[in-house]
């Protein structure tokens, strides 16, 4: 794992006088952590209600309901193809909040760091953090930072909370779907997990495949917006398969996928079929599937492929009462049951 | 990564057939993570918002102004006199909220845990920290779950983000405090550390010393409505003289505190001589300090009296135009400046 390290040795960073490795004392509520807070957490994403730095921040949601979702991120290693921990920390959270139908605006940044993480990778993934959340829409309100005793290798661990607001009219959930409903997705699948598995390193072969990590919210309000959506899940850890079963629970109904209009790179499905993995089950961070009224889903497709997060959107599958659970209708024709992952695929993917 | 496999074997536990230990599965989004969350998670902390398994929870704040904190809670050991990582997962993030005047109505949990870690000492901290969560008012509305590779000891790391509400018409903050407010604490000081300390272990003398570790907010409220106060803080990390040196700070005021009137029990004194530490810099989870009008302060004092978080309180102290910064007024008269703790007391307290 010392191949870790490489990028981590530039020199001691701008105004962070302590050297240039996390110690104990960042975490300890003293001046070192205060000194930390203002010249790093501060500079990079300052706001009037973070800058207050009270114990809890006060937030003015106006009208609509007020969302809230929670991830923590552990993802190795911190900097990836497509992306970072830092802009990882924004997407995932902020995506779970679009799945709603919320639009994010706040966000909670909770760092864990392990001493002896170097401040120059700290402070790129808090400026990669913060121009995601700028390009989001969402406020750094309020942080807190512990540090605990080195591992083996540079580690931070990162939990976001999102806090968004549902237009007060939109009803989106699994109580919405119906027989006949269109399933759409956005783009190719599992590329995310595939860069994560290509980056951690260790194969004889090399894959140009980056993380499609993305901020979804903007494309999931044109979505609503173009209407028909009657819910929306991202296929995250577990995959398309995993989040299509999740679909299946909640609803009761059965899921049927075409596997000819499933979208997947020749890269992607190259490193899958070298790793032993199946694309349907590897994890996407820019993903949506969108569950719609079926007359609604030629203007879905064509609504999310106005927004770059979906060029590549295509209607995938329908709704059914039965079979219940989750089928892929293969090229052959016939039906393979898809079930929940069991187990683990590829550890700390985000 | 086969290692993983290891140690595993332990026969099953109630309700969780997966063998007595996280394994990385747990966290890898699949069926063993869905049986975690339903089994273990649904079971202590459900309720309808959380029931509904969403990407986000929908909340209903009603009147008043929202607002939101998070912490992430590294303690080690995961249990010790007074409390344990679940308690103070709650504990720490209310309280925080109380600070600010808000009713904590809503809690966000995200598990860190480390392979390896059993599922009864798991069940233990889910338990408590229902118990806490309820007790306080709070229900958990949605959480996250992540699995990272085993170390040197059972381990996990929990952060909680909670959401309140602020009543309408309530305006504290440094903005609000005057030259001659006085300083009421609610009890005695450093207890939180030294139970950590002597909970850690490796010493030679035995002491019995609990956490303070507590929730604050009907407290809180309280103080509220007897009226009078200006803001309030928890000095938890840094302890009393580091809380007091960010009010001074934000203020721009001077704060006094009178030696004879700070109360540390005999035994915190004791463990503290004995440590090397200073009451006054040492962590508290169940303390708060209210600026308060100096009319009011007995009545503040009086009304906290009535809690049985609140029946030691006192008032310790002076707001003042000048000197500013923290100076503790000694037994002999004389005044000793209170700086912010440099760098770290003992790591991991919270």
């Amino acid at each position: 794992m010392s191949r870790r390290a490489d990028g981590f040795e530039a020199p001691a960073v701008r105004g962070l006088p302590d050297g240039d490795r996390v110690v104990m004392g960042h975490g300890a509520g003293g001046r070192k952590m205060h000194r930390l807070i203002r010249e790093l957490f501060l500079a990079e994403f300052g706001n009037p209600v973070l800058n207050a730095l009270g114990d809890a921040a006060e937030l003015e949601p106006g009208r609509g309901r007020p969302a809230v979702s929670t991830d923590s991120y552990v993802v190795q290693p911190l900097f990836f193809p497509g992306g970072d921990i830092g802009k990882l920390s924004v997407c995932g959270t902020v995506n779970d909040l679009a799945m709603a139908g919320a639009v994010p605006r706040w966000l909670t940044v909770g760092f864990i760091l392990r001493e002896g993480l170097s401040l120059a990778a700290l402070g790129r993934v808090c400026r990669s953090l913060a121009a995601t959340a700028r390009a989001a829409g969402v406020q750094v309100v309020t942080g807190d930072t512990k540090v605990i005793e080195r591992g083996e290798q540079e580690e931070m661990y990162v939990n976001t909370t999102g806090v968004g607001v549902i237009p007060a009219r939109l009803r989106l959930g699994p109580a919405r779907v119906r027989p006949g409903d269109a399933l759409v997705v956005n783009g190719p699948l599992g590329e995310h997990e595939a860069a994560i598995a290509v980056a951690r390193g260790g194969y004889r072969f090399r894959a140009r495949v980056k993380s499609d990590c993305a901020a979804l919210p903007r494309l999931c309000e044109g979505l609503v917006r173009a209407g028909g959506v009657r819910m929306m899940r991202d296929p995250t850890r577990g995959g398309f398969a995993t989040t299509l079963n999740e679909l299946a629970e909640a609803t009761g109904l059965g899921f049927i996928v075409e596997e000819k209009l499933v979208p997947v790179s020749r890269t992607v499905a190259g490193v899958a079929a070298l790793l032993g993995l199946d694309p349907l089950y590897m994890a996407n961070e820019g993903k949506v599937i969108a569950v719609c009224c079926p007359r609604r889903a030629d203007g879905l497709v064509a609504a999310a492929r106005r927004f770059a997060t979906g060029r590549q959107a295509r209607r995938v599958g329908t709704v059914v009462r039965e079979p219940a659970g989750v089928w892929l209708r293969t090229r052959l024709g016939s039906l393979r049951r898809l079930i929940m992952l069991e187990g683990e695929q590829l550890p700390r993917i985000c």
